[in-house]
């Protein structure tokens, strides 16, 4: 579940550090971006945003952290909810 | 991890509906509670939040998410960031 569209990063199972870095690319060109991620990858949805400020402080600030549940199909074709969570980091005013 | 003061729900190691029916409890006597997690309970704490929205629909509201990151100890004596998530429930407006 990893589909970067321009201000979107979707936390998947890659190493953190992944994503960090695209973070920090698109914080680059964007004044937004949100991360995006469902289930036990909110954890790291977390992880991803707080090394992103760490990495670039004192540039970004969180915005909304926004939560949610999703109503999924899951393999053996029933209906799940799945948490979920949008975390938005912008550029800190100047 | 699980020291349940007045106000405030940890989440730990023990099964997902042990905390959302304390926070049903404490919501029926206070006006918001707030459920908070480190590392990957973070993912818990946002499945117990929606859990206990949806079995009281429409009683409660999420009310602010907090993100941020702890220095931890961790037991070979070294420092770690932690990441931490604070959710709070309150009644809906009527």
């Amino acid at each position: 579940m990893s589909n970067n569209s321009k201000d979107t990063i979707f936390i998947g199972k890659k190493p953190l550090m992944t994503y960090v870095t695209s973070a920090i690319i698109q914080l680059a060109t964007m004044p937004l971006i949100t991360i995006k991620a469902r289930g036990m990858t909110i954890a790291h949805a977390v992880d991803v945003a707080q090394i992103v400020l760490q990495k670039t402080k004192p540039a970004f600030v969180i915005g909304d952290v926004k939560i949610g549940s999703e109503s999924l199909v899951s393999q053996d074709g029933k209906n799940r909810d799945v948490s979920s969570i949008e975390i938005s980091l912008k550029r800190a005013e100047a």
